[in-house]
């Protein structure tokens, strides 16, 4: 038996149940994992909330990220065997798989073996901040030396492994914070300006870091009534990905600011480099690559227990975590 | 002496005054032109209401498009001598010229000499709408053979010039209008796809026309309360471009939409295409080829005096116009 967590109706973390249930077996192209630690999303509370991109099919699971041994492999499996060390990389949808179990199943193009110098922890909450933010900085906007790179939500994992992208692609990230309370942390962790924008004017803030010219991205998971100061402080034809609705408001576009600054705003998920092999294979080598080399580091806020799934959605939710939660079982 | 329009304060079309002013010597690269027709546009209209993508410094002037004979030139001007047919393209800004005048001044850089077939009134119509169109649809977002597009605001002058340029290059143009009054005519203007949105579920035929992938591209100057329903008009990846404000209200992003489809917002204006001689000489020749071969042709709706532009103002705001508004001088 596995203990799993499932939900059968969309609410608070009060929803999530633990639910013994069979083992189950591999169909052919998918791996099973004993599972050591699970990475945390944001997206899993949305998912939860039924706030996804998706509408949820209940009883549903959740969870993108885990770390842990292989315990079976389908038929046709290739790229793994029993007993290996594993991750998984965030290529699949909610309404197939999930990871938040004792046990799970994957399939198999989403399991990868991580660098053997990473804990079971750390290996749990790579993939999906280093290639949610590979994906849009490096593959999609191609910074390159100089490039102004604004960063929302800044202490959140991706928000962490943007900076350390955009660092180590030679741009100069600027984070943005709501306050000054995680500042400090912010600039120990790699991003050079750092703008608490209930405290400071972001616009002016970023004109003056980039002497009047603006960014020439912004790297957005927040949206909102904010967005329009964003388009304001972006360089002429500057690019913002938009990735994430943390802010639930409505998101206006400043229309006539786009018609005299013709910037572009891409929707971007990262589905973006997890729809096909080539594209998962190159992410895969850019994050380990870049873990090897040290320009890329995990940045893990607080490790919790299996049991206490509701309590990690909770602090979840909270926003006052910095990184990555995982949780161990 | 030269009757000129300019405005002293933003408002209605009453704003407007004549004022005879000393013709003006030309400067070293400027040209003078004695105006034979004007081309209307609403970015004009919003100028005047100082609702434009800058404020406006009073007095002030208005107007992007004219055809004439040259008067004068600067001594610089090499491109053009007394005597000559020419018109203006819309490649300065108000701030520095206008074409509302009996005799006005342009830079160099805009003045082109049309078509020999085409009459004053036509030449004064041509630019604004087809490079407005080519700017966005052939220079960014290279529409092909199969490639739908759809375009709001269709009867608009530059609607129509999208619906040429579309079926120019082989794309399919999907025109959208409010009512079924105007939808017999977008037809015969070449949209083989008219869609009135007051009356139908807008998206629901795009997918029915599309055979339910969406549209590659729209080309959009509304924004507003119904620009979610382009996004879910559009295909996955796809692009609107957006580059007027026809409808004042918000104009909201549907954030979780756009990360699911991951579409791309570009704000876009034809100084995409005027920044550069480059540019501007593909322009030119990609209408002067179109207008040769037939595929594209001027659409003048309605033609005034220039005694008569405060009416001329109060028609253009009406939005019953379907194509070009040209002024006689």
């Amino acid at each position: 038996m596995s203990r799993i967590i499932k939900f059968a109706k969309a609410g608070g973390p009060e929803v999530l149940e633990f639910i013994e249930t069979p083992v189950p077996a591999p169909g052919p192209h998918e791996v099973r994992i004993r599972v050591k630690a699970i990475g945390i999303n944001r997206a899993e509370s949305m998912w939860r909330n039924d706030e996804y991109v998706g509408r949820v099919t209940f009883p549903a699971g959740l969870g993108y990220e885990a770390a842990g041994i292989v315990d079976a492999v389908g038929e046709a499996v290739a790229n793994v065997a029993v007993g290996d060390v594993v991750s998984t990389i965030p290529a699949f949808s909610f309404y197939q798989y999930y990871t938040y179990g004792e046990v799970v199943l994957v399939p198999d193009h989403a399991v990868v073996k991580h660098p053997a110098t990473l804990s079971f922890v750390e290996a749990a909450s790579i993939w999906m901040m280093f290639i949610t933010a590979y994906g849009a900085l490096i593959v999609d906007a191609q910074v390159k030396p100089g490039d102004f790179v604004i960063i929302p939500a800044a202490s959140s994992s991706v928000g962490l492994a943007a900076i350390q992208i955009a660092n180590h692609a030679g741009a100069i990230p600027i984070a943005l914070t709501r306050t000054s309370v995680k500042k400090q942390r912010l600039h120990e962790a790699g991003a050079p300006h750092v703008i608490a924008t209930r405290e400071q004017d972001m616009v002016a803030e970023v004109m003056r870091i980039t002497n009047g010219d603006g960014a020439r991205i912004a790297f957005d998971p927040v949206g909102g009534n904010d967005f329009p100061k964003l388009v304001s402080a972006l360089a002429n034809l500057g690019t913002i990905y938009i990735y994430g609705a943390l802010n639930e408001g409505a998101t206006p576009l400043p229309v006539l600011e786009m018609i005299l600054k013709m910037p572009t705003v891409k929707g971007y998920s990262l589905r973006r480099v997890m729809g096909d092999g080539a594209h998962r294979a190159e992410a895969v080598n850019y994050v380990v690559k870049g873990l090897a080399s040290g320009a890329l580091k995990p940045v893990i806020d607080r490790i919790f227990t299996f049991d206490e799934m509701v309590d990690v959605h909770r602090y979840l939710e909270s926003g006052d975590q910095f990184g990555k939660i995982v949780v161990t079982v």
